[in-house]
């Protein structure tokens, strides 16, 4: 995997001090390279330019990392889609507005991205509960948009929960294909998707 | 990440002798559970019930495991989706046909296919090399029938490769969300999307 591209750094600016900043970073990154198991805490504190004993001001433990690392990914989604689901407008436009601002943030932070879905299960189980309750959150913001539709007959979906999952799992599985030195830019990445969810789901077909 | 569940042996049907089947098993396995980068060739021979000189007689190297898994893996998605596109019928059927069967080998075999999916940095260049063009092919296979379908009038895709992509995409991240004990089976989620595939292209809308 490439390292953590220059927007990278911009999905946490919210953590303070700036150390605990830099060693999240470094958690990223070194996660996304050598996976989580075969990453040491002294692995992180040097990426960061600092020593172990330093890294364990800010964290206990590489799980507790982890678990910042998802959290922060997993809230930013929650705010992105509720977003979206909360906007002013039709169905079909809440929801082109969830798509492609979801994929938009999978393709800029497609390295964070990755720890986060691959890494879930490496979460101690309180970590992984409160994990899947904000990912619950997220499906049922989109869900909310296509009963919403449905109801209005802007859409046609026979099985509401299984294309939330769809929807879901197009946008997110962009984090693992996108290539920052590739021919498209997240913002074209993020319309095309919102036209193809579009298409799945118009009623008049 | 859950074990490999029963159905996962069949895909290495065709390796021999024994042992060399049981250790890409097992490395398929030790690799979904603790990542590339932390499985050692002697976890995997220890998986398999096997010395580590045993495993040399079969592989060198851990990457030669990997690369064979990753072949094996990529090898059954050209026959499925050129099986697909070389089928009769209407390019509506054939989508159909190549989303369902693709779909359900990601949902069966989902530890392999997360193993071949996230792991592919780990191969060497020449390897590495290999897979991409295997990955070259499934796309093609897939881009075909969606031009055979806009020739014929049967499909409006304004954006073929990017379709193709998010339709190659789509299929993929079934492997990362299925879950064996979930609510639905493999066929049921093929199902599934063949139908919101082929909502996504077709025309007259």
């Amino acid at each position: 995997m490439d390292a953590a591209e220059p927007t990278e750094g911009a999905a946490w600016d919210e953590v303070t001090p700036d150390a605990a900043r830099r060693l999240l970073i470094a958690a990223v990154e070194a996660f996304a390279e050598q996976g989580y198991h075969a990453t040491t805490t002294r692995d992180i504190a040097g990426r960061a330019g600092m020593s172990p004993a330093a890294l364990y001001i800010h964290y206990k433990t590489k799980e507790e990392l982890l678990h910042r690392i998802s959290r922060l990914g997993h809230e930013k989604a929650v705010r992105i889609l509720q977003a979206a689901a909360d906007a002013e407008g039709s169905a079909a436009e809440r929801l082109a507005r969830a798509v492609r601002s979801f994929v938009v943030w999978h393709a800029e932070h497609h390295t964070t991205a990755r720890v986060v879905q691959y890494e879930l299960d490496a979460l101690g189980p309180e970590h992984r509960a409160e994990v899947v309750d904000l990912r619950r959150q997220c499906d049922a913001a989109v869900r909310r948009i296509l009963l919403d539709g449905v109801r209005d007959g802007e859409f046609d979906v026979p099985d509401v929960p299984g294309t939330t999952l769809a929807v879901m799992s197009l946008c997110i599985d962009v984090a693992r294909w996108f290539n920052a030195a590739g021919r498209r830019t997240p913002d074209e990445v993020g319309v095309l998707y919102a036209d193809l969810v579009n298409r799945m789901v118009r009623s008049g077909a």
